[in-house]
């Protein structure tokens, strides 16, 4: 195969494919053509072949797409047939809610350690996880393989929390922080703003008013 | 202003000019120039101007933009001078996140209800919400103002909720699940779907790991 930059907006789809291949499997469905996977998914046809053509030559005339297939090459590009390990800074509700969050386990993504500032907080388990101080965080990853570090504390920490992660070479950040974190290239980033997730959906509901009134 | 049709892009940016303006105001900067901003942003001078030129002629040569009236032009175009009322359904840990995440309520939007299909949940407070049971959100609806439903609850039962909220005209949908939701075309739905963007953090650190290798 050959390699080539792949764009991000045919990046941010393929989890979307993946998460559809696999409803397929549990359904048993063992193929599918490009036409119906595009009645499913609410994509065209040809913009699903074109995506898909970006990764090496899944589909054959006339038979469509062998559902496993397709699924494990997916899988494999996108590099969840390895487990990784996350550790999670500020166990709030966002932390908590991503701890008890079955379906990452399921996808190879192990929540190791999670912490927080604050004593009250400390020491409490959720799930199987006790909640550990922050200052131990450059310690705790030093000790352990740590492949993903998640920001679900309040923003005015949150550069400096990136920053022990960071220095201590964990190179991929989840920041769901009302905040952009400025850090060096190598580090890859993958930002949840819920608030401004909330004003784009307001943004859209008002021009649909507008289109209707 | 000339109406037109905004590319997505810009629109998924707008949030983003919004935080940043904000955070200028609070700290008393009252203008800014293209370059300025972009430094901060990480986003070229020539991308901002062309951004900011879709709404209309905000900038001025030689003197930038005023912090100010820009903040309360996308503030409007964004459609924040308005309030909106928002009803959760599914009163997890991520429903709970949200109704006490303070910034919405500053940003206008209220959450005036949340629901939960489990009897365990239902009569429990989360701030001043007492947690109500889903047999009762049509009735809700008829009876309140809502402008946003919010469907923080397992996948199997979206689609079903979502369609209570559509057939009672509510017509902006803020979908947490891990699902698709079918809606007709004159309802807005923006999703958040977690596990497709740590699946996107995941393929970037290979990508990264590969150039660094």
């Amino acid at each position: 195969m050959e390699e080539k930059k792949i764009s991000l907006p045919v990046i941010k789809r393929l989890p979307r494919y993946y998460r559809y291949l696999a409803e397929l499997l549990d359904n048993q469905v063992t193929r599918i053509s490009s036409k119906e996977l595009s009645q499913r998914m609410n994509i065209t046809a040809s913009q699903i072949r074109q995506d898909l053509n970006n990764f090496g030559c899944f589909g054959q005339q006339g038979y469509g797409y062998n559902v496993e297939f397709l699924y494990n090459e997916i899988r494999k590009i996108l590099g969840l047939d390895e487990a990784y390990n996350l550790v999670i800074v500020g166990a709030g509700n966002i932390g908590q809610a991503l701890v008890n969050y079955a379906t990452f386990e399921r996808r190879g993504f192990k929540i190791i350690g999670i912490f927080d500032a604050n004593p009250r907080i400390i020491g409490v388990s959720i799930k199987e996880l006790e909640v550990m101080d922050v200052q131990l965080l450059g310690e705790f990853i030093q000790k352990n393989k740590v492949d993903i570090g998640v920001l679900t504390l309040p923003k005015g920490k949150a550069i400096e929390v990136s920053e022990i992660f960071i220095s201590n070479k964990v190179t991929a950040l989840w920041n769901f922080t009302n905040t952009d974190l400025n850090a060096p290239p190598h580090v890859c980033i993958e930002n949840v703003h819920l608030t401004d997730s909330l004003m784009t959906l307001c943004y859209k509901f008002n021009e649909t008013k507008k289109t209707q009134s």
